[in-house]
């Protein structure tokens, strides 16, 4: 199993899930805009739009490589000449606000020094949290980690809790989910086995936020609901461009901007000083983000 | 002249400009919301919204005071053990895509080992950009500064070209105007007279916007350039999430989130693969923003 070929089932992957959101969103369709990268490599973005479901999301494909720069080798603390990426990243903003934003990545990134990892994760962020639903995603998750290793979803859970947080709100972005980086020498999966959970995570992805979609497609929001999905998802733009350690790296670094940032919403809104009505749901769904929770 | 009589008058000038865009707003008043550090001072943050010029704006005062942590003495490279910083920020997004976003800063800082310095800036983001206006807010400027050291508006100007642009975008934020950092150990104006010029920037402010919204606000907005005045004000949300390091300076060393992020919109857009039809209107201001112009 080379690099191309690892290449090859993520691009398999890409195509996948564009086909099968599809179906979820009924209306809509991926947009394919191929795009090369002067160092080496390139890849495809698929945008959607104006759908059933989705307002805008994007699903993308890469696979570059090239030498080590010196930010590379400075923030990523690399060893190496050259490198090579490849992997599936995944944003979805829904119109209605009781369908929740979700993100999903699965990366594969090795050195010429023969030093190889997997990363990834996904992870839900409901405008408003009903513990069932987010139950069931963490269910379904922990269900793909036991299939390889009962060690997983306890590993990667508080990873992703972790991960997903923003500091100056003191909020996790949403419910976690998985997150995972420099997955590598496992005591008993092989790299095969090792590839073959990033991309069981990946092919379990619609079927995942199909279920999602569908406890909250049909209820009809009001112009209150849509102004708090806008909030959270001005929240979610401040985590991307604050936090989020992939997106600035990928900024910083020369990435290709409108991919990078096919992760921000259509529409986000701010307000100052903004507070929900106490006991509302929005303050319910404010509680349950105050801090990481144990869904299961 | 010592630091609280410094913050005094910072604190004036947050009051008059407040009252004089008031009179620019002609509908809606600032509400002012007081606050304090647990590690030393406070402030007063006013925010207006829903005016007839302003949809959303903030006028904020802070004088601030404690020990040096460790992420300032760090980030900063400061020395000293304590710290004393008040000034006044601003930035207002006005309803009209015809009247530009504007911003400004003047702040002074001291430590105990008795350096201190002044720092600050007005900048001006249009979201069309008309070169006689852009003319007009430059002699402004210059002529503020200009009366204090012929060198500042030549020093200042280039600074703001610096500070101010986006480089994941390849643009500047708007058409600039004057920054500066660190000013102290002038060779003929004393620390009165820097803090006076500190302060001339900010009473010009109102008058200076004021011209600003004469020009714009009577045109009446297509729905198209209303969402392309949503684009501009994602890119500004990027540059401040991203890019500012006053931004995430603040946010990182535990400053008051909601005055820091005030200077967000109350709506920002953001599309996949954006692109202005050639020649429009919409062009003809990304080609103005691709390089630091001389406007005057």
């Amino acid at each position: 199993m080379n690099k191309e070929n690892i290449a090859e089932q993520m691009r398999e992957l890409q195509l996948f899930i564009c086909s099968e959101l599809e179906q979820v969103d009924g209306k809509a369709t991926f947009a394919e805009d191929a795009w090369d990268r002067t160092e080496g490599g390139g890849g495809f973005t698929s945008t959607i739009k104006n759908g059933n479901i989705l307002e805008k999301g994007g699903v993308a494909f890469s696979a570059v490589h090239g030498p080590v720069s010196e930010i590379m080798r400075k923030q990523l603390q690399l060893e190496g000449d050259s490198f090579f990426a490849t992997g599936v990243s995944i944003v979805l903003h829904p119109h209605n606000p009781h369908v929740p934003i979700i993100h999903m990545n699965v990366r594969y990134f090795e050195l010429n020094t023969g030093v190889y990892w997997f990363g990834g994760g996904i992870d839900l962020t409901p405008h408003y949290i009903v513990p069932a639903q987010a139950q069931l995603f963490h269910q379904r998750l922990k269900s793909v980690c036991d299939g390889f290793d009962p060690e997983f979803y306890i590993k990667f859970k508080p990873w992703a809790d972790d991960y997903f947080y923003i500091p100056h709100r003191n909020e996790t972005r949403g419910i976690g989910g998985v997150f995972f980086d420099h997955l590598n020498d496992h005591p008993t999966l092989s790299k095969e086995q090792l590839l073959a959970f990033c991309l069981e995570l990946g092919k379990n992805f619609p079927s995942i936020y199909a279920e999602q979609v569908a406890f909250g497609k049909e209820i009809l929001p009001t112009e209150q609901e849509i102004q708090w999905r806008n909030l959270r998802r001005g929240r979610y733009v401040e985590f991307n461009l604050v936090n989020d350690r992939g997106t600035k790296f990928g900024l910083l670094s020369g990435g290709r901007t409108e991919s990078i940032l096919m992760s921000l919403p259509a529409v986000a809104n701010w307000e100052y000083g903004f507070e929900p009505e106490p006991d509302s749901q929005e303050a319910r769904t404010l509680g349950f983000l105050s801090t990481p929770q144990n869904w299961l």
